[in-house]
């Protein structure tokens, strides 16, 4: 199945210039969103992973049934103030300010093997935060995975050390 | 397997006075993330459910690999200003002020069949204004699956009219 032709995309949102991709349109077709989860656990079947970890919100769409798929645990990353036990968090860059993530101090535990999915690759700051994150918890990543890469941002470049995958590229 | 004992108990979070459920703990585990979600599918399998639909961002946690295990599509509610393109919204009330979702305008046909999945029902004032939405497209609300019940709450009251089903009731 050609998944590109599943997502819509959305001109100026959410700002002027901006080419978004949206994915609601792969996800409300069953069959275009079972193939696609099913290649990412096609990528990530011989890497023995415990864990999947995926981000608020976007992440959570694919990371979950991943999860599921394989068989193994989801863990949650989160904007501050949501996740109710402690947390360990990272500020990073954006374009215009920072962000921060959060993720449970007792969500991984030191060894594990990882794999990250999101959505889509873009400029990599959330993923490269994520990545800190789970080091900082003993974690190893072993694959990250995205639906989406827009390769004219790059956003490879800042995953350089990790095995990174994406089912569609622009 | 022991479902609720795999939910943890935070107290005073987010406010004090209330006990969270932290689900997180469940998510992690493999088997019973498996275990939860086989038996909203096992409730699900006969209803000939075209869509699955759920809320930002927890109810993404199961309401996705339920999808992807029932072979269906799955379509988001999300906070506004998220979904980029043309929405409908309900405001609905909360104890203090309003809260706000929104669902894109083309997400469900007429007649189709639709499962709500969220984490959690406690005054079940998100569901209900999800019912709303997804009426207002023309949708059919063929089952309400909740991981939890908080039935002192009553939220059941509700959403009477529907079928509502819930895996771990406190």
């Amino acid at each position: 199945m050609n998944l590109e032709s599943k997502i819509r995309n959305i001109q100026d949102f959410p700002k002027p210039g901006i080419g978004f991709k949206d994915i609601t349109t792969l996800l409300k077709d069953g069959e275009a969103f079972k193939e696609a989860v099913d290649r990412i656990v096609e990528n990530l079947k011989d890497k023995d992973i415990d864990y999947v970890v995926g981000p608020e919100a976007r992440g959570f769409l694919l990371g979950a049934p991943v999860a599921y798929a394989l068989g193994v645990g989801f863990v949650p990353i989160r904007k501050p103030g949501k996740l109710p036990a402690e947390v360990v968090s990272f500020e990073y860059d954006l374009e215009y300010g920072t962000d921060k993530i959060e993720m449970h101090k007792d969500s991984i535990e030191e060894g594990k093997k990882v794999a990250i999915i999101d959505d889509l690759l873009a400029t990599g700051g959330t993923v490269e935060a994520a990545t800190k994150l789970i080091e900082s918890l003993g974690g190893e990543i072993a694959s990250i995975q995205f639906l989406i890469e827009l390769e004219f941002l790059n956003g490879r470049d800042k995953l350089k050390v990790y095995d990174v995958e994406s089912i569609i590229k622009y």
